[in-house]
This record gives structure tokens, C-alpha cells and sequence, in this order.
């Protein structure tokens, strides 16, 4: 492959345009990097200091009248239909993934309370593991660990043989932080299912990515994160879904007065509101949920499943690459090989991947480093182009063959 | 009094100038409600334009490295030195301020194995009290209240009455949110630390209106929100103080991977960080803490002991004109009359306040309106104006008269 493959693709590429919507998407550095922090769009700096001389400055305290207090359940729909395949109220914008994960996680094990285990796995996102070891010792439950490769996710057989009639809640991710595994989502649910427990999703490497449909799915909870590929702004307020038929059965333990049946009556007693409002808690992040609204309409037009084909083509070609340029150098690929099974970054292993990440750093190549010895290519389908990829996977080359 | 006193007092406020920084202070609108969501700075629409387009857009993933990670606590300090009488490394900017209340909550009862009793308030805010239930209710705690009077606060000798042996935890407002009633936060600190308990001061109606010195009178534990008097734009991020003598000792629930010793080891298990990032979860807000900065920067110019002054100057004279206009026609005055007793705003109790309210609004007057009956006059001391006060309490005279 040459840089007339990168070209070709480009060229052919039915979504390359979306690349001049977005700040610096133009200038000469490779940004690897768009699943941890995504670009932000051009429209994104005048929608805020509008919102500030406008909204903010202009209406005052009736902006939560007029439009403020709705706002994250409007957002919470818009994404809910744009990106999570699950129709409306059952999903808002809320406090950080961390937050409402801890709400979610709390929220389904008092829906269990005949059973005390939690299942996950051992390469989940440490908050997600955290979380379930503060909980798990809070309430006395017991944690079942899944032991999973490097380079793979939980499966549906693995899933089956850790549930039993104990379990209360399963946590898993949709895509793995460090591979990439793309999970069998709908598999994976009805296990958990059978064995009479609750899952909850974590989406935040997916979401924006890989399509998905958690009410076809039935699945029960999902968190995700928005400032990865919904390029809501760094520390942008995370998203949660909980399905309908749990909404009036599940309450979480922040009880706040927004998550209130009325918050304006300030009565004696905290009573929860009726639909998805219940997992709110303080003053909605309003400032914070602003960007992403332009990103969830880009990619409403561009549509889920275009999306995902450009970033299977993009983790092709980088796994192509890494096969003819880094394997040589002794580079392991840490992700699937096959597509199906993949998310949208692309992990390849080299003992010496620390110190190649902060090399290319220094010359405008921006991957990231993942313990043990992985860097990660993180592909944002409507900010690389296949050029970017190949200049960065040629300047990774070079630092691994310059520090091996 | 007539229109000619209003503009003696706005000629001889020293202050005065400081309405010219922020957006709209100089339309024909009457705001009282800078106590529920302050004016944005002019600085702040340009600021987060010019984040978007330098530092998230230019800097992307490595702005965490070079500044945001930090930031939280770095504006915590600065708060604390500004606002809160408080030395560094004890402050840090979180989530909202329900969920910062939560963690407090959780961590301070931890703190205090053998005693199960909170003491609050029942004019406490919603949120402190819902949350105090809904840990109670968890934990098997007992909360024991505070009868309040609707124009007062708790008494030192009212909180010695209440605490006791099995008594784990204070919860207070330092500036009730309806009375406005101003705690006398060292007494009442005093009081519960006699009777070997923790006090956990809800700061969102005094920070940076009333100064207060949290390390000199001993404080524990504090919340606070940044939206009102801080100027931190809709749904802003909260802040937690917590004293540096607590620090090793107190741990908070929601253990996530930013609140974690080393947030990028990714381990298996969970050991909290050091100092006052423990009480962090997720990743940090940043785009939603941008424009309190700025904020801090005018306080520490303008120096609050000069904000406190003409927070009373402001609420001396609606008190007195409430009672030239408002008392006549049956409105009572539901905040203490002794400036030492009352914090930044104002309110007013008549049987008709709910439906002024509205017609006022409609004439770009923007009072609050709080049960039972109260119309809340909110005079943030670098916005208001005296003809301002003057303008609105004539208009609230005319709409009760009409309504009456």
C-alpha cells in the first residue's frame, strides 16, 4: 500500500466533506485521539458565546422556563433516536459518567434485592470496576470478575458460565477501552436476562461510533459518554437511558431537587419524578450540554450506519498497516481482526509503546497510551481522513524502529 | 424617600462602575434573581469562544495534561483565597452541588461510625433535606429537625438543643435560601463540634456575597453553588471545601477513576487520591467552569468586604422601601431587619405574591417567587443598582395594589 491507497480512499470516501466542519481538522496534525476528546465543530465556539450574550445574558433566570429545565431530556431524545436506536423518555443528559453510572449501578441492585452480585470483567473502564467495589463493599455484595485476553471482550459463553441466581446486575462495555471488542450487545443482554438480572451498558467508547438498538436489544440500563465522538467539549455532562418499563420501578440514591415530582414545590418530602427525570439530581450542566446538540444533528445527517461504514474503513486500513509497517518491527495487534468484533480505535502492543507515544507527541502525532505497552488509535469516522491515518501509522513506524 | 435618594446612592457607591463588566446590566430590565442565576461577565461569551477555538480545538487531548486536570483544584484555590477565607489545597470544583452535598454527606457519616443521628433544618434547602432522607433511609440513620420560624434560621441555642451524644452530623445553609436569615456559622460550628459532630455548611446563598473564614471558624466540610453569586452561567459546577485535618481521613462513595491516587495506572483496585481530589469521580466539567473564573478575578479586585458593604447598602434600602410601599398595603417582611442577620436578598411575604410575581415578569421585573407566599428579592451587589431596587419595589407596589 502507498499513499495513492490513502488518496484513493479518501477520494472515495462519501463522507470526507464532514472533515471541514470541524476546528483544525485541516491543519498538519494527526489527531489519534478523537475517542478520548473529539474535535470541536466550527459552529461550536459562536453557539456559546451566543448562548452567553443571548440566552444566558439576554432571558436570565426564564431561560430554565423557557428552554433550560427541558433541555436534557430534549437532548436525551434527539440522541436517543439519532444514536442509541431507543425511542423517547427514557434517556437524559445528567452528571458525569461516573455519577450516573454509580446512580444506574445503586439504582438496579435495589431492583434485585433478593440477590447480591455484581458480574463484570477485569478489563472494564476503571470507573466502571471502582464504582462496583465501593458499592459492592457499601451494600455487602459480592463482585464476580470476568477474566478476559488483552485483545478481546466478554462473550456470550463466558457471560453464561459467571451468572447464576445470585446475580443482580451485570456491567459491561459496549466497546472495550483497550481493544476495542465490539460486544455482542443483544447476546449478552438476554444471558444476563436469563439468569434473572439486569445489565447495564457502558457506551462511552462507542456511542457515536457503532450503532446500536437498546430498545429492540432490551436492554435495561446504559450510560455513556458525550465528548468522545459526540464531541461534546472536554468534561461534557454524560448521558443515561433506562428503559420504560423500569422507569417507574427503579430510584437512585442522589435524591435532589431536580430529580424531584416537582421541583418548585419544595415541600417536606422528596417524592421522584415520573420517567427518566428521576435519575437527575442537582442543577442541570446547561453550559456543558450545549455542543454536543450540533454534533448530534451532523450526525443525524450523515446517519449511524454511513458512520460506522467509514470507521470500519478506517480501522481496516489502520490494521492493514499496522500488519505491513509495524508487525515487522515486532508491534502485536491488540484488537479484533475482525471487523464485526471491533469498535473504533485499533490497539497495537510493543514494550516500547510509552515511550513511542511520547515521541510522536512531540512531532504533532496525537495516539494515545494504554497500559501494558498499547497504543491506541482512536479513529473519529468524521474527523480522520485515510491520509491521516497513514502519515501517523508511518511516523509510528519510524519511533518504534527508532527505539527498538 | 424618593427617586433622588436612589441616585445619591448610586453616585456614592463605590461599586458602582463594576455593572458595566457584565452583559445586560444597563437595559431597562429590573434582575432581582442574580441569587438564583447571576449575569454573565462581558468577558465570558469571548472566553468560550476562545477556548473552543485555542484550546480544545487547538490543544485537544493534551490540554487535560496541560491545564485541565488541574484546573478544578486551581479555581477551588483561588476560591477559597477570594470567597471563602480558606487556604489552599482544600477546594475543589466537582459536580453539581446536590451531588457534592451527597458525597459529604456519605463521607462525614463514615467518619462517625458510632453515631447515627443528622441534624437539619426544615427551612434547609430541597436538596439538602431529599438528600438527608434518602441517606438516612439507606444507612439507617435518624435525622432529628429544627423547627424553624419562616423569617429566621437556626439559633445557636436552638442547634445545642438538638445535637447529642449519638449526633454524627450537621447539615446548615449558611444563607437560608427564603429568610435569607444569615447562620452564625463559628457558633454554630462550635456547638456541634462540643457535642463531638461533624458540620456540613451548604454555602450556596453566601459564597461571594458574605465573607466568611471556613479555616478560622473551623469548618468541616462545605458545598457551595457557583451559578448565583459566582456568576458560573446555568448549571454550573458546585465546589467542596474540606478542612485539611479531615483530608486522609474522610472518603466519599462515588469512587471513580478521576477521584483515584493515580487516575491513568488504570489498577485493579481503587485507592483515593490524595487531598481534595478524592472528592472527585468523573472527568472534570471544564467547559462549564470557564466563566467563574472570571468572576473570581472582579471579587478579589472589587475585595468582599466592599461586596458585603454594598450587599447591605442594597438590601437596606429595599428593606426600607418594602416598608414605606409594600407594608402598607399588607406585604411583611420575611428576611431579618438586622443587617447582621440577613444575607444578600430580601423577601417578602403577602398571600398574593405568586400571582405579582407573574405580572411583574411580564414587565420585565424578575423577582423569585418562593412558598409560602414570598417574593424574593435577590440584589447581587456588583450588578444592582439603587434605582434599580427603587424601580422594581415601586412596580412590586403597583402589581399588589392592582392584585390586592
Amino acid at each position: 500500500m502507498t499513499d495513492a491507497t490513502a488518496a484513493r480512499l479518501d477520494r472515495d470516501d462519501p463522507l470526507a466533506t464532514y472533515r471541514d466542519l470541524f476546528v483544525g481538522a485541516d491543519d498538519a496534525l494527526v489527531y489519534f485521539d478523537g475517542n478520548s476528546l473529539g474535535r470541536p465543530l466550527r459552529v461550536t465556539g459562536e453557539r456559546l458565546s451566543r448562548f452567553v450574550e443571548e440566552e444566558w445574558g439576554g432571558r436570565l433566570i426564564r431561560g430554565w422556563d423557557e428552554r433550560w429545565m427541558e433541555l436534557p431530556t430534549a437532548i436525551g431524545d434527539e440522541l436517543a433516536r439519532v444514536a442509541l436506536g431507543a425511542g423517547p423518555s427514557q434517556t437524559t443528559i445528567g452528571d458525569s459518567t461516573t455519577v450516573l453510572l454509580y446512580k444506574a449501578m445503586r439504582a438496579a441492585l435495589a431492583a434485585r434485592p433478593g440477590r447480591s452480585e455484581i458480574v463484570l470483567d477485569r478489563d472494564n473502564f476503571p470507573t466502571d470496576r471502582y464504582l462496583a467495589q465501593g458499592i459492592a463493599a457499601e451494600l455487602g455484595s459480592r463482585l464476580r470478575w470476568i477474566d478476559v485476553d488483552t485483545a478481546a471482550g466478554v462473550t456470550a459463553e463466558q457471560l453464561a458460565a459467571a451468572v447464576g441466581p445470585d446475580t443482580a446486575l451485570v456491567v459491561l462495555s459496549h466497546v472495550a477501552y483497550r481493544s476495542a471488542w465490539l460486544a455482542d450487545m443483544p447476546a449478552l443482554t438476554g444471558v444476563a436476562h436469563d439468569a434473572g438480572a439486569l445489565v447495564l451498558w457502558d457506551l462511552s467508547h462507542s456511542v457515536g461510533s457503532v450503532p446500536m438498538q437498546l430498545d429492540a436489544w432490551e436492554v435495561d440500563l446504559a450510560v455513556g459518554c458525550t465528548y468522545k465522538y459526540l464531541n461534546g467539549g472536554p468534561g461534557a455532562p454524560a448521558f443515561i437511558y433506562v428503559a420504560a418499563r423500569h422507569l417507574a420501578d427503579l430510584v437512585q440514591p442522589v435524591q435532589g431537587w431536580i430529580g424531584a415530582a416537582d421541583p418548585f414545590l419544595m415541600g417536606p418530602d422528596y417524592a421522584p419524578a415520573e420517567g427518566i427525570r428521576r435519575f437527575l439530581s442537582g442543577t442541570p450542566p446547561i453550559v456543558g450540554m450545549l455542543a454536543m446538540q450540533d454534533m448530534l444533528a451532523v450526525l443525524d445527517e450523515a446517519g449511524m450506519p454511513a458512520v460506522r461504514a467509514k470507521s470500519l474503513g478506517l480501522t481496516e486500513y489502520a490494521v492493514q498497516l499496522a500488519d505491513e509497517l509495524l508487525a515487522p518491527l515486532g508491534a502485536v495487534l491488540a484488537s479484533p481482526r475482525d471487523p464485526e468484533l471491533r469498535g473504533g480505535h485499533v490497539t497495537v502492543n510493543h514494550p516500547r509503546m510509552r515511550e513511542v507515544t511520547a515521541a510522536l507527541w512531540k512531532r504533532d502525532v496525537i495516539p494515545d497510551y494504554r497500559d501494558p505497552h498499547g497504543l491506541r488509535l482512536g479513529l473519529s469516522p468524521l474527523t480522520t481522513s485515510y491520509a491521516e491515518v497513514r502519515a501517523g501509522l508511518e511516523a509510528v513506524a519510524e519511533e518504534l524502529a527508532d527505539a527498538g
